[in-house]
């Protein structure tokens, strides 16, 4: 009979996640109750997010407990249901964490349409980190035609959705991204007009370089160094989404700011945002995603790690920017 | 026959402005040509913003070129007029400069009502200073009864309206302040419910103590230490309007903030801003701030120096926090 796998937090890091702050075990698939579906589970997403989540340390949402199951974003199939809304063989999205079988009372479960676009991306360009992207840009910064949008992390899950809806919009879309072969991706395959690479050493010189009017709107991912750069190239009355720092997400110590100074300067309104603060917008991002995606107009890369058990060494990968686009774990 | 005596920029300062940054000198009182007024100043106002006009980097104002007459706000009394909508006699608030006697093509000079409010005030709580705390807490933070604001500086010509417009508002006012004095007249002549002593060095468990429901509004004027400390104990979705960051105007290295983390963990927005930029509040906030003065709902305190000689020491004085309320020179 099969087995359920999970991967449970084992330890509080200290630093830099390693592989050993993982346990994974294997359990009995449980049965459903009422009121509760049973969902084999597909897909895994891996985000930075989930890295505070290992943390004691006050976030937006509650820490995983040492022994509980990682957090995390799931595509699946209903393999038995006792709930009114959700029926065997519907496919869903939903929070259902590290594990390959996991029981749900349906909260936070959507159906999704298996037909319009790849299941995958529903953890990706037309999930959570999509949305974030769409929330992040066109709400908190409202680019107008002819602005320059700069991101950092250019090739992630969210920085490539950010540079294609600039484009959409019909700005100049730059990206701050690790590597040439990241920088090359974000312009041939993701449409961006120009990405400085930051590790060629020469950002600050690079951006003003890439960005000759400019930075109207900065998507910011990143934070440290590259958050001082950006910020030294905003124009008068930019907007700034701050959407995550993940420099500093494995640091023991906070980076120091240096150019706080150009918020003020430059009159700029920055906004600390999640996500799902957006309940309003969410569905709304998401329907337009799918669209432009079955369209082409939206495009976007996988990393794929196989199967759950590689999904330790796959995060810690993220976190060190060795994906390109999406990371996700196939778990079937 | 009387001579002007005008106070220039001799030198740009490295770090802290010294009194040998500055050069006093007499000249002949001009003439009115046509379109001009001639102003006899009796009050300059003396404001942290005119550090950035002295140094060469770019702020979101020109520099003060060496050999030209300081800038800053003025009161005084038209003697001569050759423009049509000034007449002699009027008393008139304006950005005149450093010096006794100033010509005016009539930009920026708007007519007062000596009888409303004493003239000085025209310079702090019913002038600039007054208007820069309305619009950056009443139109940047939105504060709602019952909520806790915090603002930097609290004795200051800005601060201290802040924590008036708070109370008038319902809410909490919190005020940071340097020195026992400082924060003995925020809470007894100002009206705040608590007040803070950033160089008793405990401003971050003091901060927590002095706002049990957290911070859902913060006007920084400061910057550095302070900063960090009050990002510390914001609240999800609060408001900060980043107004001044005087403890880093004379640094020759910038500080790093290290809690740009609670902007993302919190949801916060923050606003840079400079009061000039709205010109469709200034009016409205000016005309509100005059009549709660004049009905004795909002008090002031200033600090005079006496005579322009005097102008040089106040100012780096104001610049080092010595002054209590309004820093001001009495020119006549």
């Amino acid at each position: 009979m099969a087995k359920n796998m999970q991967v449970l937090l084992a330890k509080r890091p200290n630093g830099w996640v390693k592989e050993t702050d993982f346990e994974i075990v294997e359990s009995d698939i449980a049965v459903p109750g009422p009121g509760e579906v049973l969902i084999e589970n597909h897909w895994l997403s891996l985000d930075p997010y989930m890295r505070g989540r290992m943390s004691a340390s006050k976030s937006y949402a509650a820490s995983v407990e040492i022994g509980d199951v990682m957090v995390g974003g799931t595509v699946g199939k209903v393999i038995a249901s006792q709930h009114p809304k959700f029926k065997e063989g519907d496919h869903v999205v939903g929070s259902t964490g590290w594990q390959l079988y996991a029981l749900s009372a349906g909260d936070g479960l959507n159906k999704i349409d298996p037909d319009a676009v790849p299941l995958s991306t529903y953890l990706g360009v037309c999930g959570m980190p999509g949305a974030t992207a769409w929330i992040g840009l066109l709400e908190y910064c409202s680019p107008k035609a002819g602005e320059t949008v700069l991101v950092s992390a250019a090739t992630g899950a969210v920085g490539g959705v950010v540079g294609q809806l600039a484009k959409l919009q019909g700005c100049r879309a730059v990206g701050i991204a690790g590597g040439a072969k990241k920088c090359d991706h974000a312009k041939t395959q993701l449409g961006f007009d120009a990405c400085v690479d930051y590790k060629a050493g020469n950002l600050h010189d690079d951006l003003k370089a890439a960005c000759p009017d400019g930075v109207d709107c900065y998507f910011e991912n990143v934070g440290g160094e590259v958050m001082d750069s950006a910020l030294s190239v905003l124009n008068p009355f930019s907007r700034v989404a701050l959407c995550g720092l993940i420099s500093g997400y494995n640091a023991t110590e906070p980076y120091g700011q240096k150019m706080i100074r150009s918020l003020l300067v430059n009159r700029v309104s920055l906004r600390g945002f999640i996500v799902f603060d957006r309940p309003d917008l969410y569905a709304k991002a998401i329907i337009e995603l799918v669209r432009w995606v079955s369209q082409g107009k939206i495009r976007y890369h996988e990393t794929v790690a196989e199967g759950l058990n590689d999904a330790p060494r796959a995060f810690i990968g993220m976190l060190k920017g060795e994906n390109l686009g999406k990371q996700l774990v196939k778990l079937t």
